[in-house]
């Protein structure tokens, strides 16, 4: 049986997982992203390294066939990782072109929202299916559409921006300068500022909502959450019905293009399950246009917690051999 | 070199054209397609003989390697037309299995949209490209979407409704029931009820358009852009400026979801060219995500006028030879 190496990049650390064909993970390890003093040729020695030790496990050994990276501002088509803002190199950076003379095995890169959608496929919640879309509802919402079998690249690999459609509240200001986003009304901070705004207005009524209590900057989607299942408070469950009703719409919108089988909602946001999946629910069921009714579900991620970009970047290498 | 028989089927004729692999039509004939007393059967017996007639041509003889059909309401999984409201036939009516069977050759259907993206792929505006989107501008606003290299279909064979999503006028209800839909906004008659609209607004205001001494019912898309072009008139120049600058935003959002190299503009409301062009390309670039800027072109059909319907029926031939 055949095991694929995955491996996620972050700013601060570089995971390792050595992947079965049921997602098990067999074999892990953690690389700092950071200590190389930003050479990134130091950087690819060390983690060449690493996986040369892994593959060499006797336990493991001739049965890794592949490498699967997962990364931000990654280049699919080029092997590089492009002028990233939150990693240590500068420039254009040929980790696929470095790490495959080093280590004698094929690598494939990706963006980070491309290889959770594959993951998904390969392990998760959506297996089985020829065509869904993977929306990633973090500090940005990233997104991977997967239709006819494939997953959709584009030109230059640039497919799946679905977090800059202008299908969320129009006036609200993106990080990208536009108005309108979708990410602007439904990631991690969307959520923290509709929580803050609510919470504000709660005060000025004079009303009582347990967010009162708590200040501001600490108002973060993930306290929002515990704060609703924990105790139920109405303003706090308020936010999330605002959000989902938002997303809900939005999904529904995007049906349109690829008419996929469902939508499958991933990362932090997502990670509070039904207290957002319910008004997503019901705004898409809503807004959804008739010929697509009653074919298409809304999911939540089914990957494990923290093993997600591994199992993502290793179903990269899993792709190629299909 | 492999012909390909391309047949267009609409509400009054049918059009079957032999196309060689320049998009040249080297045989052509008509059919009517309601002359069968809404008999399927019958019509179906009627279009085989001609099929064979025209692939026995001495001329042709065994060069004609498959047969394509466009069709509304068409089903590229099943091969069968399914509820068409304006053709003669209730119920669902199985072409590709009849056709196959009476003349012995290969058929694949698919939907008038589908087939003009890839007739627009095979001889027209978006030769050589792996990655663009056809918008077809008529009663309603169809599109075919082509990434990697390929026709994207969806679930169903039901992807590509980008008339539906609603990045139109919010207020502006469809013909699906819903609000604010693109095709409620740039579609012919919604160019119809624009001109309509600053007409009266120039008649209570007390201003001079060439459209004041047009009826109501005589301003259509087509009369409006003729007295555009004839006149200059400014405000028939403004039903275009406003309809390109909706359509030019929606495209921008669009380009989001497949990242494509170009999009193309085809149906009777695309055939004003640079009236409708110039306001859709000002209101693009400046509504478009910046990872996209100067990658993506506005591009008019150029697939003949007339033969478009058969050359698209045709390509799906060739598609499937590929």
């Amino acid at each position: 049986m055949a095991l694929y190496l995955g491996i996620d990049i972050g700013g601060t650390n570089t995971e390792l997982g050595i992947v079965d064909e049921e997602g098990q993970i067999v074999s892990s390890q953690t690389l700092s992203t950071k200590q190389h003093g930003g050479s990134f040729a130091d950087y690819i020695t060390a983690l060449s390294l690493q996986i040369n030790q892994m593959v060499a496990d006797p336990a493991l050994s001739g049965k890794v066939v592949g490498i699967g990276i997962g990364a931000p501002n990654a280049n699919y088509f080029s092997g590089c990782i492009e002028e990233a803002v939150n990693l240590p190199w500068a420039g254009s950076s040929p980790i696929v072109a470095e790490l495959s003379a080093q280590t004698g095995l094929p690598v494939v890169l990706d963006n980070d929202a491309n290889a959770s959608a594959l993951g998904e496929h390969s392990y998760g919640a959506a297996r089985g299916l020829d065509h869904f879309v993977e929306i990633t509802l973090g500090t940005g919402v990233g997104s991977g559409i997967y239709a006819d079998g494939r997953l959709i690249r584009g030109y230059q690999g640039k497919a799946g921006e679905l977090g800059h459609i202008a299908v969320g509240e129009p006036h609200q200001r993106c990080g990208c300068g536009r108005y309108g986003c979708l990410e602007a009304s439904v990631a991690a901070p969307a959520v923290a500022r509709r929580a803050v705004s609510l919470k504000k207005l709660c005060l000025e009524q004079g009303m009582w909502s347990e967010l009162c209590d708590i200040p501001d900057e600490q108002l973060t989607s993930k306290v929002v959450a515990e704060v609703a299942l924990a105790t139920g408070d109405s303003i706090a469950r308020q936010v999330f019905d605002e959000t989902g009703e938002i997303l809900g719409r939005a999904l529904a919108q995007f049906a349109c293009f690829s008419a996929p089988q469902a939508f499958v909602l991933f990362g932090g946001v997502a990670q509070c399950g039904d207290l957002l999946l319910r008004p997503v629910r019901t705004a898409f069921d809503q807004a959804l246009l008739h010929i697509y009714r009653g074919s298409i579900e809304i999911r939540l991620s089914a990957l494990p917690k923290g093993q997600a970009a591994v199992l993502g970047a290793a179903s990269l290498a899993r792709e190629r051999d299909l």
